[in-house]
């Protein structure tokens, strides 16, 4: 298989999943920077010139939840997902569905306003109220959904790769850390695992993916 | 069951999925006209404070998305879904995560811009725009998603009632119909089936629920 991917963004979480999962893959860079998303031969890829996109043996996948439940269904001995209690993995795909809708979204006012709004002052104005938006995701996160020590309790999911995933934006966004110690911890907690780390040095390219 | 729904909002896509299940459900408005989804009450069903929101003999579920997939899961004889498939699947939610992430979201920006933005003249702003990006996003499904004459092809999945119900919206979002005629052509053939035509009467209080 083969991840595309742009440091910094969304696309870990499907990586971190796949590294968990022991898949056998390549993650190849899209270069934001120069434009590389909106380049016909990425489009061809991937029409909505985002990222991630997952390249399979049966063809492209989009979205980070289709992505994260369809590792855990292909790859089962992981474990990163309850598969066989359709309440059970209703909260999971609830959880991440609240990630990408919301959480994401309210992310991407702080520097990607234009998607909204032509007007400089709008996107300034959708610019500053970010750290607020992004804040109070987080608190529900941290009041009402993070079980602890996982997102769902005793048992990791897929869905704590991507709260890991969201939580590396919490200091770029203006949230306040202190109000959400449970993330904090989360996040320290994820970032020991020998997944985690794999991911993160393929995608700072310390180590070829 | 029981469904929590606002009439005329997303919930409407897991109102047609049980109908078309079969389930024993019943649907409960919860009126926004009078800040409802604020109250304690609901807020203790769904901290949230949105629909929809669906109560089931084992706790309660959010996320359009997700209870579109547990429909198919605790109902698979109605076969909404392509359950023993993890790619063909990973396509279905992948449909269905673009409209709760990218064309939901645009929508949302014509009426509820006061969710990322304080200032009126942003908010105005964000609406003005909302034709366009909406607009953008449905040119995308016509002509790279809808695979006809269901989104999936020739086997009818959830993704159908998403879209049907995102598809209500196109006229007060200022999306020209004539550009999209295979969205057109869905939602005339979705508006005909059985259970669409029972949770729209129900939601208009024609029947009870």
């Amino acid at each position: 298989m083969k991840l595309f991917y742009s440091p910094g963004s969304c696309a870990l979480a499907s990586h971190i999943a796949l590294a968990e999962a022991g898949a056998d893959y390549t993650a190849v860079r899209v270069d934001f920077g120069s434009d590389e998303q909106r380049r016909p031969d990425y489009l061809a890829i991937n029409p909505k010139g985002r990222v991630p996109a997952l390249v399979t043996g049966q063809g492209v996948l989009t979205e980070t939840p289709a992505i994260l439940v369809y590792v855990a269904q292909t790859f089962p001995d992981a474990r990163l997902a309850p598969l066989n209690d359709p309440f059970a993995f209703a909260k999971v795909q609830a959880f991440n569905n609240y990630l990408c809708a919301t959480v994401h979204v309210a992310h991407a006012h702080r520097m990607r306003g234009y998607r909204w709004a032509d007007d400089p002052a709008a996107i300034a104005e959708m610019k500053r109220k970010a750290p607020q938006t992004v804040g109070e995701c987080f608190a529900l996160i941290e009041q009402q959904m993070l079980a602890g020590p996982w997102v769902m309790g005793e048992t990791y999911t897929i869905c704590d790769p991507y709260l890991f995933t969201l939580s590396q934006w919490l200091e770029a966004d203006g949230v306040d850390l202190d109000r959400i110690p449970k993330v904090g911890d989360h996040r320290r907690r994820m970032s020991e695992r020998p997944g985690v780390k794999k991911a993160i040095a393929q995608e700072r390219g310390q180590i070829t993916a």
